[in-house]
């Protein structure tokens, strides 16, 4: 396994420098969120990332975790680092004093979760599923909902799950069977099998809160008719549950969560929120799930750079194409060539221009949080519902990609599973399918938000890049890729305006072009905050530094972005120009003969 | 696991429709080998694919192989399979009589091992490295080696295997270590660690014969002072030779063949071929090993997209987005999202489009090996050796890409073990690392073959297609396709004259373009492959048949190349473009702070 360093420094940067955190929390009330408090949290979390959760990723990964009668057993070690956890109060960091959080805005909890997610994603998955539940309860629950189990979750004491899919649906929950029957004394009996639930079941807490859909009699079919409850392992009186691990999955990766396939089994619910809303009170919490989900992309390509890194530095093989650069070695460290340097600056671009899309994005979560400003929220949470479905699926294809890299750099022993270079494939490839598939998310940005918007979504963004290209046009080191962004910029409403005119006359265009124009506008997004990263790169360079060599590599590495990773949207832009004739011209039958 | 089922009929529209096999093969002085007698052959391989080996691909995965003592247990059912494999005569099948092979040309050979490839690539590993053994002794054994060896690997009772990799080198082989010290027999005494060897050790034939590289006593430093030599387990009296399994490795996938580390202590050897020529000697090979990966790309595609049709026909989510197209289901089935079907349309371009591409090139084989004609000869190896870096990089990239598709139309359940469809993403996943990475083909297309032949090897290439894009000018159904493969393959030309004259400014310039440059170049050539097929079946359509849907399906297929594929070539052309200075920018102790 690559040994995880928390990537102090870049975060900083970000947080700090580009996007400005000291007047970003003084605006929301948070004065005392100076950068020495943000720091000093970081460094904590960084400590504890580094030396107690990374050592157990691959003791995750190797071990898994065992299903006995209904009872799960995680891997050596995780419940004990879970118990370190909630004694530091790391559960709590982010969450309302009412309940007995810490009050910190959420981007601080985000920050901790960046980390916890590259050193150890199975791991990190028990308290992220909690979040998601906590979400849920803080927005829909009762004021006794909320004492019971919010306070429990907040602590740290139990955790939480999310129960949405079942056997024969994930992606279209309309089709959903769970049924919940009203007992005589206001609860409910929970009836039905979900599956795919992360942290379901497991040894590290005391109770698990899962938040259930399912459908109440007479409820209409669909989506309309479906409602949300809790559904706690212990009820709030200690007796057991009729909820049960029924098995676990083996999977490709993140071996170290528990997937469960969860029985209901006239478990007694309670009602969350409005009945047959239960889809609509889901999916405030969706968008932060999906935001979730998205650093998992970031993590991996984080941890495979740092692993390639290290290797391609050691590794000899052959000398540069311009003469030994190492010749009192046998050969050159790897590093030298053109190629394995290509595959790292790609790695490093992914993990440093991911982590400023979702700090932007986490800033947002803020000020939709905390902000008194109507208008300010309103605009905060509409680019949010834009950035969402990018950042999850984007990301996660990125770092998918990136992961691949990291393996490609080691050769054959990339293949080999001691190294961990291969893991971080395997425990990626889910973040392309949860919360959402890649094909969902696009569906979601150009289908839903983007057309149906008329645009309007879009330009939400597309008006903040303009403005800044105009105001940096006169840049003198930066001039050249200020020009591309501007030309992608407009581009980008245009290829916009086409795609909705051929929907117009066929709406399966809009499926045909979804995941071309994903991608298309997550080069874009991140050739955006690359450069906002390279401009304040530059400042700093310009007002005298003596980090010159940290500010001159994020230029050099927008500029590696802008030369040889944002052509590609040229290809996206032309597949989707190619229209959706030939992807739908095959009869089903006539696919293989 | 996906039910695999041998895509005969795509098989022989290859062979004999696309290239004419019975032209071919009646040229070679092969006039036995008619269409007839080729289906014959393909339907029992594929019975033997299908019944037996397709069965033990999840059992293979599942198991992996055990090591104790040195002795190596393959996965239950392995072994008797290899039984009936050699009982059956396949692994002589396109060996010389003389050495009690069937005298058939290597394409029926590799006609077999492509089901093989499709049903169980780990298993399909061991008869498989006995192929590269037994190409070498063929030709550079002497008689008395050929005697010994080659016909107990012809007929299957030994297994042989190729040991390169040290652990400290595997694309650099010029600082391998291992030392070969004359006896006073003529035989030598070899010692040295072997890693990564493919079927170094395992219970499915008496006895394994190893060809290792090593050097002698005062050879030159680097490639020029290695030599080859055949190392069997036991030696021809019988006795045990020093030559021990010291572990396997753990890997991502292939689980069912053994990867070893082959500890050689003063084992015996016998030398093949010239002193210090070794490399030279391998490299005759190594063409040949290129060209069984590639097809394992290819085995990919194809298995993950009958895997991924099988389910998209079944499982059900939304409607479509032009109203209901199974009204009577709960909802539609998801091969009618365009999405999927962009999915789909994916893999079966790169199966269909890899096969025709690898059936071209084991023809190929064939010329250089049968042919009289020695100009003939020439130009068969000249485009053999153009072709397989691109098939080997281009086909196993593309195989990655299919399998992972494969996994994402299964959604959540992609991601688990079960379906089998994971499996192929980790079984692939190797292919693009061993027989030399996809930077090491991409460097030996670009530098070595390419610009050092002065753009001839390309030329060789680049003038079929015109001739052929020319011919088909006037073709009314075609036209656009020829006329956008006529562009490319002009701009082809041009896009590798301006990386040369950049090459000659800096030589990095090779290394910084060369994967852009060979992906570029496969999505070319395989645009033409694929417009071959549309050509053939369009004459087919127009003589009127009774398999218009079969045919019409491949143009169909090609279409959906062209527009949703093809124009990846603009992003990798605009990224060499770019040059190789943003990627060298960066000082090697400035990746990260």
């Amino acid at each position: 396994m690559p040994t995880y360093k928390a990537p102090i420094r870049d975060m900083q940067f970000v947080m700090h420098e580009v996007f400005n955190s000291e007047q970003h929390y003084a605006k929301l009330g948070n004065e005392d969120a100076t950068p020495d408090m943000v720091d000093a949290i970081m460094s904590e979390a960084a400590k504890f990332c580094e030396e107690v959760l990374a050592p157990l990723n691959k003791v995750g990964d190797q071990e898994g975790c065992t299903w006995v009668d209904g009872e799960v057993k995680t891997p050596t070690g995780f419940k004990e680092a879970y118990q370190q956890w909630v004694e530091n109060g790391w559960p709590s960091l982010a969450l309302p004093e009412e309940y007995g959080g810490q009050g910190l805005p959420d981007s601080m909890g985000s920050m901790v979760s960046a980390m916890v997610a590259e050193a150890n994603w199975a791991w990190g998955m028990y308290p992220g599923l909690s979040h998601g539940a906590m979400n849920t309860l803080g927005m829909h629950g009762t004021d006794e909902q909320k004492e019971t189990y919010l306070t429990k979750l907040v602590s740290g004491e139990w955790t939480g799950t999310m129960c949405l899919t079942e056997p024969h649906c994930g992606s279209d929950l309309g089709l959903l069977k769970s049924k919940a029957e009203p007992n005589s004394d206001g609860s409910y009996a929970i009836s039905g099998t979900k599956i795919f639930i992360s942290s379901g079941e497991h040894d590290m807490a005391e109770n698990i809160v899962h938040i259930a859909l399912a459908r109440l009699p007479g409820a209409p079919e669909g989506t309309k008719g479906i409602s949300l409850f809790i559904v706690p392992k212990f009820l709030p009186d200690g007796t057991r549950n009729e909820v049960q691990c029924g098995s676990i999955e083996h999977k490709m990766g993140i071996h170290g969560n528990s997937t469960c396939v969860m029985n209901f089994d006239k478990a007694t619910g309670f009602l969350i929120g409005p009945e047959n809303e239960g889809l609509r009170c889901m999916f405030t919490f969706m968008n932060f799930a999906r935001l979730g989900t998205a650093e998992q992309g970031v993590a991996s390509a984080e941890l495979s750079f740092q692993g390639a890194l290290e290797y391609a530095r050691e590794r000899l093989a052959m000398r540069s194409l311009t003469g030994p650069k190492a010749p009192e070695k046998a050969a050159d460290p790897i590093i030298v060539h053109p190629d394995v340097r290509r595959m790292l600056m790609t790695q490093k671009s992914f993990a440093e221009g991911g982590r400023a899309m979702m700090t932007y994005a986490t800033f947002l979560v803020d000020t939709v949080k905390l902000s008194k400003d109507e208008a300010e929220v309103k605009a905060a949470n509409d680019m949010l519902s834009f950035l969402t479905p990018i950042a999850k699926a984007f990301l996660t294809e990125v770092g998918t990609e990136a992961a691949n890299h990291g393996v490609q750099i080691y050769g054959g022993h990339g293949f080999i599973q001691e190294w961990g270079m291969e893991q971080i494939v395997r425990d990626n490839r889910i973040s392309q399918l949860y919360e959402g598939t890649t094909g969902i998310q696009a569906l979601d940005l150009l289908g839903r938000k983007i057309l149906m918007s008329q645009g309007e979504a879009l330009k939400g963004f597309t008006k903040i890049v303009h403005k800044f290209c105009k105001a940096e046009a006169e840049n003198t080191e930066l001039k050249g890729l200020v020009e591309k962004l501007a030309t992608l910029n407009k581009e980008w409403g245009d290829v916009t305006m086409q795609v909705g005119m051929k929907a117009m006359q066929n709406r399966e265009e809009v499926g045909g072009a979804a995941v071309d124009y994903l991608m298309y506008s997550g080069y874009i997004s991140m050739g955006y905050f690359w450069l906002m990263m390279a401009k304040t790169a530059q400042e700093k360079l310009d007002a005298g530094t003596d980090e010159a060599d940290f500010y001159k590599a994020k230029i050099a590495t927008a500029k590696f972005y802008f030369d040889r990773i944002l052509p590609r949207t040229e290809s996206h832009r032309l597949m989707m120009m190619n229209g959706v004739e030939s992807t739908m011209a095959l009869d089903e039958d006539h696919f293989a003969f």
